[in-house]
């Protein structure tokens, strides 16, 4: 799931929003009313059905002294606006997004969402950093001058690599191929010589068609399967090395969250820790019977990326992160960090987890 | 974590819990108070740790208003009495157990607790089948006899094989040993002809040290540091193909269960779900440095079982559950609900994490 999905519903965006009056003042006998925006578009599964099963559920656990009205992107506030909407506290009090849609903005964000190098971290390396290794606290510390907090609310597992017109036999087949593929991954695939281009989402579905472009970027079969590509492109690569998991965050204004009674604070924490079983136990289960559907009944190649392109991409994924840590500083001391906790976690699920399926080829 | 660690500690067990006066009608405007007893140690890592955080968590929850005491192992019910103390409702509400030591009462709850054929449910195979798949339905509708519910408080991810005095080279060299190695996991090696031993919990030290035992199977490395069982055998193999994850649950009185409003209902789900989060993140960050310290420090030598043995291991384990299924007919029906449930998400697991990792050899 990209930005460039929502570039053509952004319309209103922060105008809109604004005209609502601003009300942060709200714990009065724990009775708190928030508004909450997202980056999806309404019924969006696991992301805009998380977020309203949050509010539902903090209603019935506050025996409805908190409701939360949640809005889909655009509803209120442009998808690509709630980080500044969130940040500046007009109108709204949290939001759900992608933060790594906010790169230029705060580069390290990418970081906290997903990791492509060195193919990680995965769901429960990011989940144990996140919650355990200091990574929540880190990446509070940088939300700081953003005026916000964050919480994982949605983790996708390992993404598909996208959608593809023809086969990819080797690394000699992605040479010249148009194919949208924005942030960390663009970059990476940009150096083995794909040519990446930009284009709104809304474009992007028509351009696959009729060839102006080779190839996309997408999400897990559960998203993918909304977007129509496979009308489109036939060849459904896996695995997405650009994303080893991704990470969406409830992100909360400063002065909303320190508002709230702190029994509130928990109990929105420990919602979103429930959230992040909830979506991706949501998507395990559909995306198996996704991809075998798409096979047998629309015409759909599943196939596995090349060993050469999966090792070429690793290669140069240390490229790409080199060259950004240089760029941004912050984004050097979250991925120096990460890449210091990864060589502590990863000898633990190569001699588990890993090793069984491995060794048995599961 | 096997339940003959307990059996020297039992001694009360339920006659000193029938003395205390019994409370069930206790939802007086939503004022409640339990008492919840567990299967573990003071202290034990995750397990109490993790029991105490999700009563400490519904008291700041609540305001103060549901009150949840914790007693370990021992100190009101026997650790392995929890099950007829919860059952019965003998003046405890809820306890948190591994329901696979009951298997006795119940055998089918051995499969929602770890699922040792074909090498899975893993913990996102397990917990999306909880939490999506049906499971914590069906796994409900078997609990009722017993009159309690049960969800998910802890997970271990895949455990650790085992501790060897000698190496292990081959599957010959398994053939005579005396290992101590409980349920489902002993059954499967009594098949590759090792000489399962039961043995009580607190004669295990010992019979290693002194070699009447060869080898003995425990846990994962932050709850094996603390039985201290390096001192005695050298040899810490992985993986534990006996457990690729195991689930413990908090179970609960059904009435206790049905006199909770349900929002307390709600947030006693969702604080077991944060906690399946917090207590996994808690091992996988610190597994990997206790196995490093085990090996730099403390004389360890850690091996991954020969691939023949894994191999085989996997093929009878086919066997054993065939037999298991013959005999107990509510096994026989989870085990096949399973099956067909790992047919369906596994496709989507192969095509994209485990993708990852095996052609990049993470």
């Amino acid at each position: 799931m990209k930005r460039r999905e929502f570039i053509g519903k952004v319309g209103l965006g922060l105008a809109a929003a604004g005209a609502l009056a601003p009300s942060m003042a709200f714990a009065k006998e724990n009775k708190v009313n928030w508004k909450v925006v997202t980056s999806w578009p309404p019924k969006m599964p696991c992301l805009q059905e998380g977020t309203e099963r949050i509010a539902k559920n903090i209603g019935i656990m506050t025996d409805g002294k908190w409701k939360m009205q949640v809005f889909a992107g655009g509803e209120l506030v442009g998808p690509l606006d709630v980080f500044d909407a969130v940040s500046q506290g007009r109108a709204v009090h949290g939001a759900t997004t992608g933060m790594y849609y906010f790169a230029g903005k705060m580069p390290e964000a990418q970081l906290f969402a997903a990791c492509p190098y060195p193919f990680g971290m995965f769901h429960r390396e990011l989940a144990a950093w996140m919650y355990q290794g200091g990574g929540l606290e880190l990446y509070h510390e940088m939300l700081k001058p953003f005026n916000m907090v964050a919480f994982p609310m949605a983790s996708t597992g390992t993404q598909m690599g996208g959608w593809f017109r023809k086969e990819i036999h080797s690394l000699a087949d992605l040479k010249g191929l148009k194919m949208r593929i924005p942030g960390l991954g663009g970059k990476i695939m940009a150096k083995l010589g794909v040519n990446v281009v930009n284009l709104p989402g809304s474009e992007i579905y028509t351009a696959l068609e009729r060839g102006v472009l080779d190839a996309t970027e997408w999400a897990i079969p559960l998203y993918d399967i909304r977007a129509g590509l496979f009308q489109a492109a036939k060849y459904y690569y896996a695995p997405g090395f650009q994303e080893p998991t991704t990470f969406v965050d409830f992100i909360v204004n400063i002065k909303a969250w320190e508002a709230l009674p702190e029994g509130y604070q928990l109990l929105f924490k420990t919602a979103c820790s429930d959230s992040l079983n909830w979506t991706i136990a949501r998507s395990d289960v559909a995306n198996g019977p996704i991809l075998e559907d798409l096979a047998a009944n629309k015409g759909v190649k599943l196939r596995q990326y090349p060993d050469d392109v999966l090792k070429a991409l690793k290669a140069v994924s240390a490229e790409v992160m080199e060259e950004e840590c240089n760029k941004h500083a912050n984004l050097k001391k979250v991925f120096q960090i990460q890449q210091k906790f990864i060589s502590q976690i990863r000898p633990w699920l190569k001699a588990s987890e890993w090793a069984l399926i491995k060794a048995l080829d599961l």
